[in-house]
């Protein structure tokens, strides 16, 4: 008895909802653990009957489906399981199109929901169907990757990859319903987890002074503890939440801030055709790269770009560009990057841990300083 | 001197501009003769700049290309033309990916316009293509058929077809522009036109007795009249404008009220495979269908009937279902199009000319009563 209460008050100490502002269109992000479970019930609390497709990749599909499937079940809802591989390569038009297929040949109309579970390739190609079928289908995310949790499945960001680029094929449509479970942590490969570790970093770097401090001297202590997971997820999606509320469509520039660290790492990324690291590897290596840059314009100090990297090689993550990759290369990919507009690159800035700010920089001023 | 004075009144006279008020994203439809040539002037108030796509149609562009893109370079823009053929069989996610390629190629950014000239197969997979280019570039449609200027132009609409349906792939993105040069028409084939006029007279049936009135007795006066033309296409206009700040997003059921007559249209051109008639014919039979349903229920007079059947007909176009179609067929068909929910279908009925209602009715209640 008593230790069953011991565990209510737990389960509850464990779940935080931050809500993404956006009026008429705000929804949650419910952080804790065990919280998969309550998808079904959430949904129905929204309104939603009938029907449901459950996305998902062969991996996690195989990890979390049934018990998702019959969290829907238990509140009436009736799965329709469509699943794709994983891996960015199938980030693409091609399984987008199966996807809405397969959706259509599921009989779903315009108010079933899409609940897209997985990390964050599954969710930007699950949204995106979402988005384009029947002129927008209302869906749920359910991301199972840090990254996924604490980035890509909140603010509305969908798309598939182009021969050209990255994410070049996309639009906004925001989820409904964002459930991140911590506990579906316990399966990610150590490498995805570190990876995942770069985007929390950087959360701190931007806007969370006291939770970099605290990731400072072990960034992964808080892997191994679910309560202190909760704490740092919720913490990194309060403040996504916060940017996407203040520019949502990335219009003002105030959403620009997140792409600390990016500039660069998509630069390397592209180089290497997405093959040698994971996205939080190269974001690491590109935050380094942007507190290099801001310290040579003399816009932060030796310390703070010693503290980021400090923390990124205790995270176990890489932080120096490789020796073979070169200035003029790295300029000409970091230019074809889609954000590049007018010659010119609005590039962020550290100025403190907790505070950045911008520059107008060209690939080649951002090279040199490197 | 004295003639030039009268252009000027006369120009301006002709001009109409409606507002569809979205809030930050309401936009101008400027409908007039002549007004093609100030695209250019247009977009550059917007603050549009350097590149713009010009995406057209290889009969249009024929006819229009070469005007447009001058007023676009005049204005400071960089027209980069890309065309598709013409015909609904290219109005597809295949040609929807060609142009995205063509956009790609051609070095836009996110804050280059494209801007869309031709029919409403050109407008729907122009919009979708940029809508989801880059997560969505600002778009300009320039209709050029009587159709794309009082209804596909005006919403936001776009898509393209599946091999399940008529528009199922598709999504909701706002033009920053809609100009709407009747002068035009010249060119349109008199069948599109007429097909154009069942919309004309949809308008009349749904919400402006007065239109219809002046339609009443020679639906095709207008036609060769620039002025009661603009009169015509911006009273349209007005109406589209007036339903799409209502519901933008078809979410409270009020813009439903344009699917009078298109429930069974819907019907009849998947029976057909999309090959016997315009869409504006299928919806003149629709009309007049939707008109008896009307009336076997009680909720309109035989004169109400027999005033929309009569214009219809003095329009050239066809109001009879051929014999050919099966009742079942076309049930069966009106079931499977995608407005139909659990089972019974929102249906639009005329109370009497300007005044519409709702009926939830299943598909074999529409065509019961026939």
């Amino acid at each position: 008895m008593a230790s069953g209460a011991v565990a209510r008050v737990t389960a509850v100490r464990q779940t935080e909802e931050v809500v993404v502002d956006l009026g008429a269109r705000s929804y949650p992000v419910v952080v804790g653990a065990g919280v998969l479970d309550g998808v079904g019930e959430r949904l129905a609390a929204l309104g939603f009957r009938g029907r449901a497709a459950l996305v998902t990749s062969e991996r996690v599909g195989k990890l979390y489906g049934a018990r998702v499937g019959g969290a829907l079940r238990r509140a009436g809802l009736e799965p329709i399981v469509v699943e794709m591989p994983d891996g960015e390569e199938h980030k693409s038009m091609a399984w987008m199109a199966r996807i809405q297929d397969r959706l259509l040949e599921a009989g779903l109309d315009r108010h079933s929901p899409v609940v897209g579970l997985g990390g964050g390739v599954l969710t930007d190609v699950a949204g995106f169907a979402a988005a384009t079928l029947l002129r927008g289908l209302p869906t749920a995310l359910l991301p199972t990757t840090l990254v996924g949790q604490v980035d890509a499945a909140i603010g509305g960001k969908t798309g598939v990859n182009h021969a050209r680029g990255k994410n070049l094929i996309g639009l906004f449509h925001q989820p409904r319903l964002v459930i991140a479970d911590v506990t579906t942590l316990d399966t990610l490969p150590e490498r995805e987890l570190r990876a995942g570790l770069a985007e929390v970093i950087k959360y701190g770097v931007i806007g969370d002074a006291a939770l970099f401090a605290r990731l400072e001297r072990d960034p992964k202590a808080p892997l191994g503890d679910p309560e202190a997971l909760v704490a740092m997820v919720a913490g990194c999606c309060r403040q996504k939440a916060a940017v996407v509320t203040a520019d949502e469509r990335e219009e003002t520039g105030a959403r620009a801030v997140l792409n600390f660290g990016h500039t660069v790492a998509h630069g390397l990324e592209a180089l290497t055709d997405y093959r040698e690291w994971l996205h939080g590897e190269a974001v690491a290596m590109g935050m380094v790269a942007a507190a290099r840059v801001s310290r040579g314009l003399g816009r932060c100090g030796a310390e703070t770009v010693g503290r980021i990297e400090g923390t990124l090689k205790r995270a176990g993550l890489p932080t120096d560009i490789p020796k073979g990759i070169t200035g003029p290369a790295l300029a000409q990919a970091i230019r074809s990057d889609k954000k590049s507009a007018g010659g010119k690159i609005r590039f962020v800035v550290v100025e403190d841990i907790g505070r950045t700010g911008f520059v107008e920089l060209s690939s080649e001023e951002i090279v040199s300083r490197l």
